[in-house]
């Protein structure tokens, strides 16, 4: 089956490692656990990365969806 | 039970401590007492913290959904 | 009674005097008069504060919901 | 009768002179002719002033309701 | 017949030479053609005003309402 | 027949060559071939100017309506 | 058949490889495997480009409409 709608693409990640780019210029590396429509997502191992360097370590992270540029599998 | 659901995990931590990280920078310490769809959220016993330091101490907070980047257990 | 959404918070503080944060990083104090679901907010006998100092005294001021960062009893 | 909604505030300033703060740090005084559910108002006999000194007078102006910070009487 | 709603305010310009303010800190002056509930505007013989010069002439222009402030008779 | 909706301006200069202003300051310039209620926008043979100086040739592009301050007739 | 509407535009450019111009200024270039309403795309084999520089390669994308200026063919 082709996935052809944006959300499909986030499910095939689902329980996988992902980074999550925001609009403040950091990124989130973690599992994603949960995603609805406004792309609220849930990361679970969270470390949040700022020009390539470990920043924090957080363990599970609700992201707002309007924060978010880009999600891509690590 | 799974939850698969962004607002599960928000609700699987309500009544406990959490850290609400704000688009301005701030970070809001406090215990989760309440939250909606918009993701405005009721914390209380709340620490603001700016670049780790404890500025302010405020009873209970109700924070608007859309100032919001990230929640996480504290 | 526990008051599980947001908006049961704001209603306990309806009467009593607030501190609202606004994305500007001004501060508004006054009494909380009325909101709604937007978060629109009357306040009565306002002051307004910037950096802890007082800059202005308004009698009663309506603030658009979208302006507002946070919400706390004074 | 109490009005406990916020565009009951506003009602009650109809006709009367009001200051409107902008999110682009200006204000606009002037008499509040009419106002909907989105805060879009009409001022009439405008003054717009910037750092407390009048800048402009403006007949009437139609001001969209995103770009208010807030609405107080004069 | 008073007109207590914004966009009758605009009606009653229309056809008329009107100043819009844009959130960029332009102006745009020419004769307001037609609008709709998002303030989407059309203009006609439009001047471009930045700090009172004239900066451009453009014919016929439709203005997206989000990127309005003010909307005043010139 | 007189166009009073803002819709039917873009409607007649569907077609023709249009400049498109954005909100980052830059402009394209192409034939209107598209538009949406949001003000999506399909442009062919496409100019990024900058400046008044032309920075990019593009073959055809889809445009964000949000990202749009005006549209006119070039 | 003419396309009349944006989206078939993106809808004749699925599958190939199109360059995505982000408000923050960087540019994704990769393969439109999927896109919405709210213009969230899928991208496949994609190059992050700053100043016209390859700066990073990623696998797949799903990028957030509200982030997008426009979208063209490669």
């Amino acid at each position: 089956m082709e996935s052809d709608r944006p959300l499909d693409a986030l499910n095939n990640a689902r329980g996988k490692k992902v980074m999550v780019e925001l609009k403040n210029g950091k990124q989130l590396i973690g599992k994603l656990k949960a995603f609805d429509i406004h792309i609220n997502v849930v990361l679970e191992d969270v470390e949040e990365r700022v020009d390539g360097q470990i920043k924090r370590k957080i363990g599970t992270a609700f992201v707002r969806g309007d924060t978010i540029i880009l999600i891509t599998p690590e």
